[in-house]
């Protein structure tokens, strides 16, 4: 099939063609602070407001025409109707935006009210955030961070092969990509007969994940089924779970990381839908033991979404490649997380963020963070000419992904963050 | 100094006289759940509208007489205002319900529309709850979990003392009293050569708590100095932590608790405010090693609050006593747990959950859950009759709790919850 055409001009090497549609909030830069949130879709180098889209009655179909689902701050409400709404609006968009539809294409009036260059808005963080979990899902990285703390003899606790194990994260330090992290303060491990370190953080990290946008949530009690799991999710987000590891190894045992990663998570600002990944189905990595019944799905796959991490030293010209790993390396699928997630009865709540945990492939070059690419400090790594074992203030910590399709891109944009100095 | 005197009746045995003033939100059952839900406060068996005193204009200090805080439907509001509010509608309110105090007393009309017996309303989750962090600071609590599941040499890692261990909880599950919890299905060990256990918990529990409700916030990246904690805290609630202690057990490690955790978690109604907790202030333990400079309290106390739990199985007549502890074990205080948290810059909001962790005492007649209580099964406990190792389906467990001034309680009411069979 020939890539889809629209009339706004989309690079062949975009993210955002038609085939895309990524959902995302933002202001326009011109009204400042004031400027009201308002949802839009990406398409090219343009944003669409699908405010205005909805205000000039474009969304004709029987769910959309009479919603305000695009009239909020945030996504929540559309992410709350659920697939049919989200289908519809899908093809509403696409034809739209199409090559041979005028409606839009030929009404410079209404284009100039809907259609924003992208440098010239601003992205926020898309959805009221109820709650965010953090999955553990790359048996890689569950193997590297094994027997770097523990030793290879078991590197895997028994339960990581029955069990997709994850902890909650913290809702409210969840930023924007382009946000400055502020590098943490804590305590750290002490040497034998001092007192523990307190002072920033010296392991810095970053974390390559992905996360999964809740749609329609259930109700406390009710467990979704794992075959239904998908019709719970709207879409996927990079994510940066920054990681202090020298404040995480000290303070996690028994109940968990907690300071160690609280300082800040940042997102991606565009939502690709399931919709738009679909074409990149492929087969999930085969489970052995096989799962219990309820984590046992007729449809076992993930997506095959190719990802980057590209770290720029302050007074660095360009960006230099760390790791290149894929989305496919998940051991346990996002529909086997959700399905997990509510089995003992816990509700979510559209707007919800799963986290995928650190997607580390096999080899060197696939890790996901700088604890197994420098192997805890041991090995570090040149990154243009500079030596890291963990992060260094002024780093840019940029992640990328794109799906390649034939002719065409569905690509999520980057997650970008820089690392500030600890404050005192 | 005498009990103060209000025109509405208050039971010497009370929980809520003058000196107490908790604040809920409520719905007046009258209005089935079309009514709005409204910030109020508890004086004897009656509950205050708040939004109709507002809108009589009895609110008028400088910081409350044009707020729109108590027209809300939540607590979030008058939360994030700070102590100099807080401060300002106590002594509006406590002149306005002063027995000497004719406006309220002798308008029959207004009383009709402020003063709802409190059998007549619902009580409803006060506020908006943005992120939910459970602690684990009492150490004779952590000190027995160690002892059962590590045995009894070093029960207590290293880090406890250092720090006050925490976990983020769910906050979408957070139920208000009254609040039926069905029993979690989950996996649990497996013995060996099998696959885990799935099912329901076969080890159900509660966890005796109490959570701090966070006022004002702090911006990403800005911790709260220690010395100002107590200005960010509103005030106490109980809070039944229920856990499932097999699925816990199973799932924890490396990450710490989740699904044991996040089918449920009950509060009750009334925010006991830090001003009437003040006359029952006490020391709090003396800390060795001594704490790190940032978690250094020039005022280092806690409350004497005691605290008991029922449990009435289904059938029983009366609910017997199984625990009797109080709020002064802490050993990490609450004003440390909210420095802790932030110090990493970590972004607290109004609103938002610190639960204590389970408040056991040093002796088994204070133990704060069954696992203690029961020593993980090992010693059954008899319940007017019944024996119990963990909680039964139809087991309803009652905390209660009340400060005893002289000749007046400061009291919580009560958090209740029954166990109800898991569903298929
Ligand atoms: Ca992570
Ligand atoms: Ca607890
Ligand atoms: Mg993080
Ligand atoms: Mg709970
Ligand atoms: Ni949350």
């Amino acid at each position: 099939m020939a890539p889809l055409r629209s009339f706004v001009e989309v690079l062949p090497e975009s993210h955002f063609p038609l085939e895309n549609l990524p959902y995302g909030v933002f202001r326009p830069s011109a009204g400042g602070s004031q400027a009201e949130p308002r949802p839009g879709v990406a398409i090219g180098d343009y944003v669409l407001d699908l405010s205005a889209v909805a205000a000039a009655g474009l969304f004709d179909g029987p769910l959309l025409k009479k919603s305000s689902c695009f009239s909020q701050t945030s996504l929540n409400k559309f992410l709350e109707m659920g697939r049919p709404a989200w289908k519809e609006a899908r093809s509403t968009l696409q034809k739209l935006l199409s090559a041979d539809e005028p409606t839009l294409r030929d009404n410079a009036d209404l284009k100039e009210k809907c259609l924003f260059p992208m440098d010239k808005v601003q992205m926020l963080v898309p959805m009221v955030i109820g709650d965010y979990t953090d999955f553990f899902s790359s048996m890689h990285h569950a193997k590297n961070c094994g027997t770097i703390f523990r030793g290879p003899e078991n590197p895997i606790a028994q339960n990581w092969f029955h069990l997709p194990i994850a902890y909650h994260g913290r809702a409210s330090s969840v930023v924007i990509s382009g946000t400055d992290i502020t590098r943490p303060r804590g305590q750290a491990y002490p040497t034998p007969n001092s007192p523990p370190y307190f002072g920033p953080s010296m392991k810095m990290d970053f974390e390559l994940e992905m996360a999964a946008i809740v749609g329609p949530g259930n109700e406390l009690g009710h467990p979704i089924d794992v075959n239904d799991a998908a019709d719970h999710i709207f879409g996927l987000v990079l994510m940066n779970d920054w990681s202090a590891r020298d404040i995480q190894a000290w303070e996690y045992v028994p109940l968990g990381p907690f300071l160690g990663k609280s300082f800040g998570t940042s997102i991606s600002p565009w939502i690709v839908t399931l919709d738009a990944l679909e074409p990149f189905a492929c087969d999930a990595p085969r489970q052995e033991p096989h799962p219990l019944p309820y984590l046992a799905e007729t449809k076992h796959v993930n997506y095959d979404i190719p990802l980057e991490v590209w770290i720029k030293p302050s007074g660095h010209e360009h960006p230099s490649l760390v790791t290149k790993s894929n989305f496919s390396h998940l051991y346990w699928t996002i529909n086997q997380q959700l399905a997990h997630h509510t089995i003992n009865g816990c509700n979510l709540r559209p707007g919800d963020l799963l986290g995928t945990g650190t997607i580390s492939g096999p080899h060197e070059e696939s890790f996901g963070c700088l604890l197994e690419l420098t192997w805890n400090g041991q090995k570090p790594l040149s990154i243009g000419g500079s030596s890291r074992k963990f992060l260094e203030d002024g780093d840019e910590v940029i992640f990328t992904a794109a799906c390649k399709g034939n002719g065409y891109n569905v690509g999520f944009g980057t997650c970008t963050g820089k690392v500030l100095p600890s404050t005192p």
